[in-house]
């Protein structure tokens, strides 16, 4: 078999007319969803229906399959041309609680609460925003408020719920901090209606609610604000139920132990001071994907890690706990004992469990999608 | 407005429509891809060709912005289904040496060695595996060999070399250890012919070398190795030449205090003992995807990382330099000293420069994508 150079240009423009095709028919898939998207939004429905899109890939599988072409690599393409449409269509959604006169956020101004400021307006909710020089009139703002959200940094937060004194019974007090045992006291305490303690577990650069987790902390009355957490599931969200206590338990290790290791790691980078472009092009895909979580840190706010990081009650405990793992390690590392970091790694994958192995298996998939363009992988 | 639940039922016949549409471009894509692989095989072409990367990505880009679909959406789309052919279709590669009449993989049965008797296999040299029960026949097995690589794991690296005094003088002597000062003088000693240092930044499960980083250690007559430098580059892999001791410089940071850390944190996790399945549920896509490198590390062979950990002699230092940073952090913590804190990590960010934004927006790319099909997500 042989192939000329013009045979080559051939095919390279069949290509050509092959991928042309397919912005034309994503084109015509916009169309198509948009139309959905409003009907969904004009029937209430929610945005993500896990069952719909399981149901749409395991048929575009089966026919893949037929066709002797990648399961995986149909199921990649819809996933991602789905998240388009999650992203672009739903520009309105629906109110599930048109009675809610107004929604005051508090501190509504800044990153996070800009998001749900966002939201709720995009669900046909009056929202007002208070800021620190907006005390004075507190009263007329919140005068009719059906639901009141704190979303101050942490170290405002117990001290601003403590003037919500004066809120309208029947008004819903929620707040958005990072921890959740001591505002949902505070909250408990100043407001006598329902309350509600909520986490949500993404950052203010979020372009769409759909599959992002929000922690409920229930306080008080949790059937006035049913709609609530409906008006939140029709944003795409996904709404984890627990004790105050609990979260703020598991908090001190998704968010307090990981920022304050990449921390040490970034400052302890910063004074070796290695060639960093060096190691960025030294490294493999997982290892540039480990240093870029480091990298990140420190690209965002430091006052939000610092409160994250200094403000809950276990911290300390727990990163002294750490130190002294660490220089337990480091002592066999001394003493050349690599038998016993053996016995000491096969215990902890114990621990783990399978979920260490599906973590594998999670992360080649995802260097597979982040070597596709080296965005986190590009030597400059 | 207004559309009838019979209407929606027919929108998503249309969506299942086009989405079929879209399974069956990608079967003829594939057939003409198919092609073209062909012919790069046989011509020697490169696979992995990025300014014809580039051209039909601007192209389809531009496409899309003329029809109002998102440029972004196409070009993830259009990797996606490129990365799956540099898997598929490459059975074969060209041989940039024929003269070359064996090649020896020295551990050649354990995992690492297995890609490259299979790559050098793929690309028509004959390939000898000789593992430690072949020792009596070596000489036999060495003979006219053109090329022998050292695969063995890194204690036995440098004895194993030590044993390579006979080989034929034209014979390449190559190595893939994960460190390469050490490896590269035993080289040198043990054979007079040319010498060449390799560390392949990837593990023994990738599916292709294309746009993974072999690290280059030249050691002598480099001129005479030309041709193995040019058959990665025809798998695709990306080529970074280095002076050994630079090399380890570098993987101190890049892959010990990486591992160290995770390993620490695991450690730390399994004698606190928290819910995991709680931990996961209550995870934002970064914290899972910082969770899941944590994890990982568990599901793989110990005695690997024990020998990347315990057998770099930067080791002890670095991880003792760590430590001390760890605890001066840890005593601001204890202080409650956040402006300290604050003023460090404007620092560190400084050092990082606009790497670290670099970070932050890759990132973000690459959650999107992970939270695509919520691999690393799942609540179980």
């Amino acid at each position: 078999m042989s192939i000329s150079p013009d045979e080559l240009n051939k095919l390279r423009k069949e290509i050509d007319q092959i991928d042309s095709e397919l912005v034309n028919l994503l084109a015509r898939r916009a169309q198509v969803t948009t139309k959905v998207g409003q009907y969904k939004s004009q029937a209430g429905l929610p945005i993500y229906v896990p069952e719909r899109e399981a149901e749409l890939i395991s048929k575009r599988r089966a026919q893949a399959e037929e066709q002797k072409v990648s399961p995986v690599l149909v199921e990649d393409l819809l996933r991602r041309i789905m998240r388009e449409s999650y992203q672009t269509q739903h520009v309105d959604y629906l109110c599930t609680n048109p009675a809610i006169k107004k929604i005051v956020v508090i501190g509504g101004a800044g990153a996070l609460g800009r998001v749900f400021v966002d939201m709720f307006t995009r669900s046909g909710y009056q929202v007002d925003v208070l800021e620190k020089d907006d005390w004075p009139d507190a009263e007329q703002i919140f005068s009719n408020a059906g639901l009141v959200v704190v979303a101050v940094p942490i170290k405002l937060t117990e001290t601003t719920i403590e003037q919500l004194t004066a809120l309208p019974t029947e008004c819903i007090l929620a707040d958005i901090t990072s921890t959740k045992e001591k505002p949902l006291l505070a909250m408990m305490k100043a407001h006598k209606g329902p309350v509600v303690g909520l986490h949500p577990m993404f950052g203010p650069d979020v372009s769409s609610l759909v599959k992002q987790v929000v922690v409920i902390c229930h306080g008080r009355q949790a059937e006035d604000y049913q709609w609530l957490m409906e008006q939140m599931r029709i944003w795409g969200a996904i709404l984890q139920e627990v004790e105050a206590k609990e979260h703020d338990d598991a908090m001190v290790f998704i968010q307090v132990m990981r920022h304050f290791c990449s921390f040490v790691f970034g400052s302890h980078l910063a004074s070796a001071n290695p060639d960093l472009q060096r190691l960025v092009s030294l490294s493999s895909p997982i290892y540039r994907l480990e240093l870029s979580m480091v990298g990140r840190l420190f690209a965002q706010n430091p006052a939000l890690y610092a409160d994250i990081i200094f403000d809950n009650r276990d911290s300390l405990v727990r990163l002294t706990e750490f130190s002294d793992k660490f220089t337990q390690a480091l002592n066999l590392v001394e003493k050349g004992d690599k038998g016993e970091f053996i016995k000491q790694f096969f215990k902890v994958g114990e621990w783990f469990g399978d979920y260490s192995k599906q973590c594998l298996t999670s992360s080649k998939k995802l260097l597979l999608k982040a070597d596709d363009d080296r965005s986190i992988t590009a030597k400059k």
